[in-house]
This record gives C-alpha cells, sequence and structure tokens, in this order.
C-alpha cells in the first residue's frame, strides 16, 4: 500500500470490459470495430483529429512515441529525474535508435526553462560533433509529484518551437495532472504545444494498457508500424481496447485521478502535521515525497509497512503513492502509524 | 471464423483467472508471488530448471528470445515462410541490434537440412564480409501447418551444434505442435537440442501472452533487462501471470490444443471429400491449407465467410485455422458451406 | 593480380595529392578550404546543387546513404547477390537502425523489374506485419559485371516513384559504369531517376576515399550528422579530399575506368577463344566471370596464379577484374598462362 | 595553429611509409603482409598477446572498443567533458546497440573515484529499471589536459572488478599520457586493470589511424566482425597499416608525444607570466587550458590568431594543443603576442 499506484488492481469497469469483451469472434490485430471506436473515442478526448495506438505499458508508449520525434542522432533533453532517463532500461535509446538523452535539473523534476535553454546551447556548441536537439521531454505529473501547470508547458513549448524541437510529454499520470489543475487533456497538451503524449491508464485504473497520442495525424502510418515492430500490437486487440473504453466511458479517468488527487492531499495534510515529518515537493496529485525519521520507518516496516526509500537503503526520503481505490480509512491509518513511530 | 486462431477469445478459465487476480495488492515489476510461482509453474511444464519471462506478443518473445541467441552481427538462419521473417515488421532486427535474417527454403515452411546446411556454408563463406551464422530458428507448429516430429528437430539441433550455432524455436502454437506428436513439452525443445523457446498462450486459450523460455538458466539476469528494455515488463504483472497460471494449470494447454487439432483434422477429411478442393499441405495440428475453386471463394464471402487468401486478392490458397473453442457444428458447416459453392 | 580491383596500389596522381596536402596546417573536421572546393567539384561533376560527403569506405558509403533512404522500419528491395546485401556485415541493418534487406533475382546481378514489382507486392501483402517496402538499391557495376543501361534505371526508378520508394545506386564501380556506357555521371543518376549514390574511387586509383552524393541538397545536414556519428568524419579530411581532387580532375576517374574496361574486354576476348573455358556473364565493364577447367584452376594455381573461385573451393566460376593500372602484358599473359593449362 | 592537434599534417614518417606502401599489388582487406607485420608490431608495443584492428577514426575506434565491453541494456558509466559523453554525436549508442553513457563529474575531467562509485551505485539503485551498469570510460589524456597516473588507473580499475564491469581507456593521445608519465604502455593499460584501449596515431602524425587494442585476444573475432560492420575495414588496408609502421617503428610514437609535451610545458610556463592569464588546469601534457582577458581574445583574433574559446561564444577559457611538429619558435611568438595584447 502507498508504494505504488501500480500495486492495485484494476477498476472493477474495467474488468467487467474485459469479460464483457470476451463474447464471440472479432478480427485481429486491432482492425476490429471496438479499437476503432475506442481509438476515436480517445482522440475526442483530446478534441482533435489525432494519430492514437494502444500498448501495453507506459516505457514502450514513451519509447515508441520519442521515436516518432527525433532522428537516431538526435539529443532529447529531459530531467535528470526523468522517467525516461532513469527507469525505462535504455527503452528510449533502443527505439529511437541510439538517441541520447541528455540530463537538466529543475526542481521537484520539473525542466528549468532557463537551464533547459542552456543545456540545450552548450549540448549544441560543436555542431555535429554534438547530437542535434531534437526533442524535450517532460513528464506530467513529474517524477516528485509536482504538476506542470498549463502556462509552464507553453513556455517550454515555445522554446522548442524556437529550436524547431519537438516536445513529448510523459503522461503515465496525465490524468492525475489534468484533475489536479483542471485542465483538459487538450489544454494541457497539443493546445500548449506538446507534439505527442502517453496517456496513461494502468496506473489509474487498467491492467496494462498506454495510449500513445500523436497530434500531427498525418504520422499515423509510422505510428502503426513502429508499434508492430516493437512487438507492441495485439493479436486479440479488443482486450486491450476493451481496457481504454471503459476508461474513457463516463470520465472514469477522471474520477479516479481525482480520488487519487483527494487521498494524497488528506495524507500530506495529515504528515505535514505529524512532528519530524518534512514533506518535500509540493502534493500537486497524487504523490507525496516525505522525509520520515528513521525510527518512523524502521517502526513501520516492523509493522509491515514497507514505505519505499527513494534514494535506496538508509535514505529517509519516502515517496508515497495513492490510487484511484485508495479510501479515507486507508490514509487515516497511515498517517495514525507513522505518528505513532516518528514519536518520541 | 477460421481465419485465425487469435480472433477468438480468451478460455473462460482465462478470464477467470484475470478476475480473481483483481483482488487486493500486490507488488509491481513481476516481483509479486504469483509471479514466481507461475515462472516456476512453467519450468516445471518444461521439466528444468530454466530462466522464464512473460510477455504480452509473440513478435516480443520472439525477437527478445532471439536476441539471446545471436550477436547484432550475426545471421539467422530461417524459412523464408517464417513468420520471424515475414511478418514481424523487422522486430527481430530491432531487438538483435541489427543481426541479419537469412531466408531458406523447405517443403511445407520446415527447414530442409540439406538447404540449410547449403545456406550456412554458402552465407559464410566471405568470413568477416557475411555476418556470422549465429542461430537458426525454426517454427513450431510452422507456418504452412506442419509439424516438426522430434527426430526432425534433432536433426537440425546437431548442424547447430556442429556449427557452433544456438537454435530458437518460435512456438506460437507449441502446444499444438506437442500435442499433434503426443509430445512432452521438454522432449520437443531442450531435449531435441533448443535453446530457447517461445511458448504461445494468446492463440491458444489466453488474451496476450506468451512465455520465452531460455534452457541455459544462467541468462536470466539478461533475459530480464531484455525483457525491461523492449517495454514488455508489466507493472501489474500478476494479471500476465494469472493469464499463464490458468493456461498451465490442470492440462488447459493441451486440451486447449486438442480440440483446435482435433477439430482441424475433421475439416481437413470433410474439406478433402469435397470435389475441386485439393489439400495442399499435411494438415499435423491446428491448421489446414486447401486451394478451392474461385467460385467458392467467391460464394462464400457472399454469405459473410470471408476466409483469408493466404498469398493476397486473387490466389485460391486458403488458410483456416481451427481454436480451442471450435466446435464440430461450426467445421461441419464450413464443409457443408464450400460443398454447396464447389459444386457443379 | 585479378583477384579484385582493390590490391592494386592507387594512382600516382592520388598519392602526389596527399603528398601536396601535407603542407602546413588546416581547419579540422571537412571545414578547410580544400575540402569545400572538393566538394564543389564532385557536385559539378554531377551537374546538381547536391549534398555530398567524403567517407572512407564503400560499405560505410552504402549504409550510411541507404539510412537517408529508408525508415529502420522499412525494407530495402535488393539484389541477392548484391554487395549491400552479402558482403557488407549487416553494415545497412546497423546504419539504417534495422531495416531489413530483402533480395530479388535478376540475371547478371542486375534486378528484373517484374520480380522487383512481384517481390514489392508480395513483401507489402500484410502491411504492418511486414517491412514498408522503402527503397530499392540497385549496384552499377553490378556484381556479376554487367551495367545498367540509362533506360534500365529509369524503368525502375519509374517502380519506385509508382510505390513512394527512394532508389540508390552502389557505385563502387559507377566510373566503370558511366564509362562503358559513355554516360555521363548525372544521366546515368539523378537524371535516370536515383535518389542517392555511393561514388567510389577506392578501387579506381585512390587509397580509401568514396563519395556519398544525395541529390536532395536539404538533407546536406542529416547526411553531416550520420557522417559524424558512423565514426566517418575524418580529423585530417584534407587528406580525404585531396585524394578526391587528383581523382575528379582531368577526368582521372574516367580515363582510369577506360583503361580498366580495355582490359577486361581484351581478357575476355582472349579467354573466349580458349578451349573449354566459358564466359558466363556479360563483360560490360572490368570484370569478366569465367568458367574454367579444373585442370586451368589447379595449374594456374600452382605457378603463383590463384584465382578467386566466386562460390568457394570447388567451384569453377571465377571473377577476373581489371583495373586502372592493368596493362595489355599482363592480360595477355593471363590469357596465354589459361590457354597452356586449359589445353588437352 | 594551437586550436588542435589535428589541424597539422603528418609525419614525413608517416607520408614515406604511405608512399613506399603504394608498389605492386596486395590482398585486400587486411589480409596482406604488412598489415600482419603491424598488427604483431602494436601487440607487442603493449607486450601481450592481444587483439589488434586498425580503424580511421578516434571516434569509431572508441565506439567500437565500447561495443564490446558493454551489453546494449549497459551502462556506461564517463567523465561528463568526455569525448565519448560530448562529442561523438551519438556514436557509442549506435555501435554498442542502445547502451546509455552515464556521466559523471571529476576535476580536469578525469573520475573522481568516489563520485564514481556513488553514481554506480544509484545509476543501479532499481535493478532492471535501471540501465545495467557495464563499462567505465576514461580518457588518457582527459579532456582537460589532465594525465592519469597509473595509480589512478588501478584505482579505478579494482572499483570495475568490483562490480564486475569493464574499464576502457579512450587513448587518442595516449603518447601523450605515456610520455608525461614515462610509462610504457602496457603499464598505463593492461597491467593497470585495462580491458581495451584505442591507441590515437591521428593527433600524434599519422593521416587516419587508429588502433583498438582488445587485451583477451578471445575477442578477436567479435572485434574483426565488429569493425567490418562498422564500414571500418579499408579495402587497401595496406595504406591504413603503413601508417601505423611508421608510427610504431623507431619511437616515433614516442618521440612526437614527447616533442608536443615539451611544447606545452613552455607555452604553460611562457603564459603562467603573463599578467591576467590564468591556467585552469595541470598542464601535464600536450594541451594548455587558460583563461585570457576577452581583449587579448579579441586582439589575437584580430591579428588572425583566432584561438579555440572552450565553451563558445562569450567565454574566455580557450585551449591550446600543442603537436608532434610544434616549434619552439612558434610556441615563443604566441607568447609574444599574448602579452601583447593582454596588456593594459
Amino acid at each position: 500500500m502507498f508504494r505504488s499506484d501500480n500495486i492495485t488492481g484494476a477498476h472493477p469497469k474495467v474488468i467487467e470490459a474485459i469479460v464483457a469483451a470476451n463474447a464471440g469472434t472479432a478480427p485481429a490485430y486491432a482492425s476490429d470495430e471496438l479499437t476503432k471506436r475506442v481509438e476515436k473515442k480517445v482522440a475526442d478526448l483530446f478534441e482533435c483529429d489525432c494519430a492514437v495506438a494502444l500498448v501495453t505499458t507506459g516505457s514502450a508508449a514513451n519509447a515508441i512515441a520519442l521515436s516518432l520525434l527525433t532522428p537516431p542522432y538526435g539529443g532529447v533533453l529531459c530531467h535528470e529525474h526523468s522517467h525516461v532517463y532513469t527507469d525505462e532500461c535504455g527503452g528510449p535509446e533502443l527505439f529511437t535508435g541510439g538517441a541520447k538523452l541528455l540530463p537538466v535539473g529543475g526542481a521537484h523534476a520539473k525542466l528549468d526553462p532557463a537551464e533547459l535553454e542552456k543545456s540545450i546551447a552548450v549540448s549544441s556548441l560543436r555542431g555535429v560533433h554534438n547530437v542535434k536537439p531534437s526533442a524535450i521531454s517532460i513528464t506530467n505529473v513529474s517524477e516528485l509529484g509536482a504538476v506542470y501547470r498549463r502556462d509552464e508547458v507553453e513556455r517550454i513549448a515555445e522554446l522548442a518551437r524556437a529550436k524547431a524541437m519537438n516536445l513529448f510529454m510523459d503522461g503515465a499520470r496525465l490524468a492525475n495532472a489534468a484533475a489536479a489543475g483542471n485542465y483538459s487533456l487538450a489544454d494541457i497538451t497539443w493546445r500548449a504545444g506538446v507534439h505527442a503524449v502517453s496517456f496513461g491508464a494502468t496506473k489509474n485504473g487498467a491492467i496494462a494498457a498506454e495510449a500513445i497520442v500523436v497530434f500531427d495525424k498525418s504520422r499515423a502510418e509510422e505510428l502503426a508500424y513502429r508499434r508492430k515492430r516493437a512487438g507492441q500490437l495485439w493479436s486479440k486487440h479488443r482486450f486491450l481496447a476493451a481496457q481504454f473504453d471503459a476508461y474513457v466511458s463516463d470520465d472514469l479517468w477522471l474520477s479516479n485521478a481525482r480520488n487519487a488527487n483527494r487521498m494524497a492531499r488528506r495524507l500530506a495534510d495529515g504528515l505535514a502535521n505529524v512532528p519530524g515529518v518534512r514533506l518535500d515537493h509540493p502534493v500537486d496529485a497524487n504523490e507525496v515525497f516525505a522525509t520520515l525519521p528513521e525510527k518512523a520507518l524502521t517502526g513501520l516496516s516492523g509493522e509491515g509497512i514497507g514505505l519505499m526509500r527513494r534514494d535506496g537503503p538508509g535514505t529517509q526520503l519516502v515517496r508515497l503513492v495513492t490510487a484511484f481505490n485508495t479510501t479515507e480509512a486507508e490514509v487515516d491509518h497511515l498517517i495514525a502509524r507513522v505518528r505513532v513511530h516518528a514519536g518520541p
């Protein structure tokens, strides 16, 4: 509990959709009617005529999307703590054919525009000796729980435009970001200057389903080839589509995200009142980063509550993630136990 | 119906397993108990201590497995009609880092040992100017419905051994091959000299689940890294494990395959008696390749039975695939309709 | 002697140019004046404003050029005996990021347009399951000594255009092809519909120098990045430029090629009159393919004349290549010795 | 002048060797006698039975060598200012098949062992989610002119060994490093724990020639395949071998390096005495890094002495490189001009 949002199961409506999709036969490899309908639904949700491809994991979604946005001799500027840089085992390098991810700093795992601009300049000082800065990747919600506001995205997009670069948004928790800022998905992505996004469902209630959304529809064929080549085209694709069907129907994605965000808020507020506990990053969405006393961590662990020490053994910064199905009782219980173990 | 075995849904037991797996929380990324148990079960089914990794698609399973068996400067000898050569959009080239698939002939999409030996010799005549022949890939059941007998696998394995090459078996329909020959999975794979296999579940009753099995256990770490990097490591891995749990329990994989094979036999026998219909390849497992009169194809299409013309528009060779849930009534109906439309 | 045109040294004028280029200092990495002048000269020779990049080997030139003409999920149709398919150790796969080379037949290692058209159709029957046919590669002079006439190139170019594919010409012996048909380099390349060419100098008098010529000048930046990334950008680039300077000055490329072609003609005519010797392919340029009696091969070998058995030990088809500096005396001597050893 | 050591021409002995190598015919593709002799000479110079392959550029040498030392899912720890990280346009990523270069800090572009150890730990905290730390790359002479002493190399090698990683040395200026420390090439490489090295000749007197030396001889075949596939196997290889023949004969490599180092010392000593000039890094070999007043830079530029501003326009840190043929007069002239322009 609280270690991540992917330790949860799936939302009941997703399970129901899977069960329902099992009836009868259906054409394979994404040529079935359900898939077409769902791809259209996702595009409608983004309020545009865009290219949509469903895949299994966020790593695949990110890496395939990036491969459309950078040539293999390109550089992708990203945060030094970003998932694409640190947690995908070189998947972006594999799928882009060897593009280089260039780490940039910034508070709360959000790219600092000034640092970004400087990094682009420095990393391209020597022309063909450097990789060509071709894309910028931002994660929304960031890896330290912060949300990019629309104007922040726009500022980075302007920079991208000025340098003729593409802008990618890793949206493993895009629903939470949209819910947090009360943004439409269109506003926080293409209307703010984003060229492609991965729109995550897995962490927010699906089993294993992510959408790659590329806003330039003319790239649809390339996207389809790249998905297939990556081994990401399900033969019984209806089962992938069904998950997304449930996810984007009746605003499930949004209500799920809202619950997660609300629970994180509650958790943060509770922890903030525990002496010895420090909140280290803004709690914009469904993640809480807090530094706990070692005795609290040890104590919690002793009663089976193993929190995730973000920076490895011996460190006290923990990441607490709430999910679509986290309850107030669970949150309050954790706060109470922290209070007990952190106490004098 | 009959276009492929991936137009079917999943077996009810697989769906039940998915539903059951949804309870509670579970550690992510394949570190949950169910996954460990299922990996062990798969290894036990192969009667050996081997490395097992579950992935989503057959293309991913094949490409990742091949990447363990050939260096990037290597050549992979495979049948000119093999799935890895013609139907995976260059996935093997991507995941191996650029290894070259070298097409070889042979009846019924099975490698002819003599042609294979000659191809290896010819393709390595010029040393470093050629890619280094490093692996052989065979598909069992073959892409034209034929099953490699154990002695046939052994003969190719001997060749591989003599040339210090690895032997891979694309087992998208391995269950059907084992059922056909009444072989244990161990007998038809590692005991016959195979180094790695993809063991398919999707076509035979799962939603989206394939196992990569590498018989040299010391390669387990590499396999794990390669799966992650390929974007194939599910975060909610229990849902992938659950499918396989159902699949390998109570011999579901085997009974499913047996039904499919029996139905193919029945279909073949029925069609053989229709004047004007010619069976073109052995019906060893769950695929029937038949040449039908054009008027039959047109007539069937007219009543909504669109068969798959294997070689494109205007050709009469059709591929008919039976599945775990194909019924005698469905088979008999098809035979009857073919008879009507093929008649004078 | 006669085993290949790359067993020769360099033309004296090339050596002189190297020696002359050694004076003083010069900006590194292709930014020196000589390089700019030579790139312009090469473009002028092709009578167009095109992108030119010099590299060290024909394999690098071909692979880098192809990487501009196909996406990584693309297919490159080429002759089954083409150098890019059989003799570059997977270099094209490496530099294109995994594109697939699809072998096509045709007499004398020239693509047969009808077979080519069929191959494109068959290899793209299944949409994203296949690689996307993206480029066609032809070698002029072909690997069996035949020259594509301009109208033959145009016919293939039309096919490429109709399928929205790119056309590449491997011109390791382009000078010989141009000399053979009395074509200008422009006529046999871009005017006939070729998009990029490797223009070889090494075999025809240089030390190690090949030019990649891409006729769409807007690709110049990409070409520059790809050359650098490939480890093909010389720091002391003037020494590469100097070779090409000599090569394209005073029609050295053409007079060298003419000598080689004339000597091949003389050799072919002489061998044709030797009983027991069969010429197997047209002698269009500077290569002669002949089948000799085993006793002749053995006899020649005994006196130190080891001819290259094209298809490996025990085969009698030999490849004889003449060069820019082959003399009549050398040719006549070989003919005489063949006559002696082939005799009764 | 002084912008780099690759703006020089080649040493006369190298030119002479090229001219001499032009006599007669020779087997192609590194199978000639001269090549074999030279490979042996290089191995002897390193006092071991190792695998040697000659290539054209330092970028190719580094990238190919690294591809033998890391799997594609591996991480290569290197200095954030290292050539492999910043100046090879992603070549290492291309040739390794997508391995990730992980930047580490340290004074004077030398890896700080403590930072290195920490980086390895942090970058592998999350198992398969991270790339696997597989190799360490150090540059000797470093990119800021510092030389790793033997004990410093040993310390890093110990770390590598403890983590089961490989150690690579980018030796574009290895001759200068050896000369500086009075080390034998063996002492500063394999005896100190290095697994592979690129041994540069281009900057130190050759035209375009670098040796990849892999100390585990059993990797020779792989090295040969990787060189060919990279488009780095010269057909007229004798001209590459000839350069190295001159380079390693009569200690030319060493006397050249000694001159360059001596001139750098002289330059540094001279500049140190110019008011307003600051030496920023140790002058261990043949590079001087100095900060000059802007007026000095402008003044020098005005008289045609354009120094290389290392960090781009508007910055005052310049890199001054001396070469095998730099003279005392040239050095003294530069010092004098700097003094004039830096003056009040």
